[in-house]
């Protein structure tokens, strides 16, 4: 499911080019950390957000990576690492996040929309302010979910399968133990602490 | 101008197919009142928002207008108008309208965005919040301008000319005269003054 979800988000939606700039936002997660790989194998700049900076840098091979926890001024952030504008976000997070990144587009930038996550479970979500740069910088944002590109399955498998054969593309996953353990993997996705798929395993036999 | 500018982001960015519902903000202004006839003349519900109700129904022949001052609450004059909700959204104006919209977009929704002319001159612009509907609905937004479909100009010509000639597609201009009327007419604007395209004549000869 986020093999699909990333493929068809990044390469459909995203319509990459060669040498373009992109930033993932909770870049270690599941989906993340597969379109920062595509985005690598693909000839992109890439550079992804989430606690897990060395992972994302030494496991995923983004060309740079940072906590976005640790960075006071997102903005600054965005600039030092794409002194020439975003081509592509992949967003995974949404408010300020996405009201940041949207002054930092370039023109004709794409937005591919996963989800939203730091917006799902409050109350009043966050305003975002920024959205007529939408219009300053003819940007493309879209959301979408993996039942949006089932039909192109067999065309995904013949673009990853040889890639995960010669490890150009790896996958980590996030396992917790016991059914008892559920509930606080649930709501660390809320709060960015798992890494990769979070995956609860019930029993093995 | 504003032919190109509605022809292009009604047909190539919308996406129209008959019998979609549509509803257009600004739509008595000189890019809204031709995609209202756009979208009608291609078989579709079309629904504007401006002061001029009678000039949208009786001269551009939307199916319904209302004026959005005199709407207490916009969610509800929504859902009036699309119970079964918005495929088009042609977006002028941005802010709290933008906002209400998303919550009445369908499944696979297009907004093309002209522009966002409410919140241009806010020191602070207005927060939209209802940004996850994008996600929710799978809904493309997309900024433009003109310039983006110069190409389309003889396809456009094409469209258009047969249907001015046959008098199924008018224009109505806002003129005002003499130079010292420019900066009124600059400023009703933005408080949704005009109709159609805003001309000042500052000399006849």
């Amino acid at each position: 499911m986020p093999g699909i979800t990333s493929y068809g988000g990044f390469f459909e939606l995203g319509t990459p080019k060669k040498g373009e700039n992109v930033f993932v936002s909770a870049a270690s997660g599941a989906v993340g950390q597969l379109v920062g790989q595509f985005a690598k194998l693909h000839g992109c700049y890439v550079v992804g957000s989430k606690e897990k900076v060395d992972m994302l840098k030494n496991k995923f091979g983004f060309d740079e990576g940072f906590n976005y926890k640790e960075e006071p001024d997102l903005n600054a952030a965005l600039k030092r690492y794409f002194p020439e504008g975003i081509d592509i976000y992949f967003e995974n997070v949404g408010g300020k996040t996405l009201d940041t990144v949207l002054l930092n587009m370039r023109v004709h930038g794409r937005i591919p929309a996963c989800g939203m996550i730091s917006q799902y479970n409050l109350t009043q979500p966050e305003g975002v302010t920024n959205l007529a740069h939408i219009i300053y910088k003819r940007i493309r944002m879209e959301g979408f979910n993996s039942a949006d590109f089932f039909h192109l399955y067999p065309k995904f498998l013949e673009f990853v399968l040889p890639h995960i054969k010669e490890e150009k593309i790896v996958y980590v996953e996030d396992i917790a133990e016991g059914l008892e353990n559920g509930p606080a993997a649930l709501v660390g996705l809320f709060s960015g602490r798992n890494v990769g798929k979070q995956v609860l395993v019930v029993a093995c036999e």
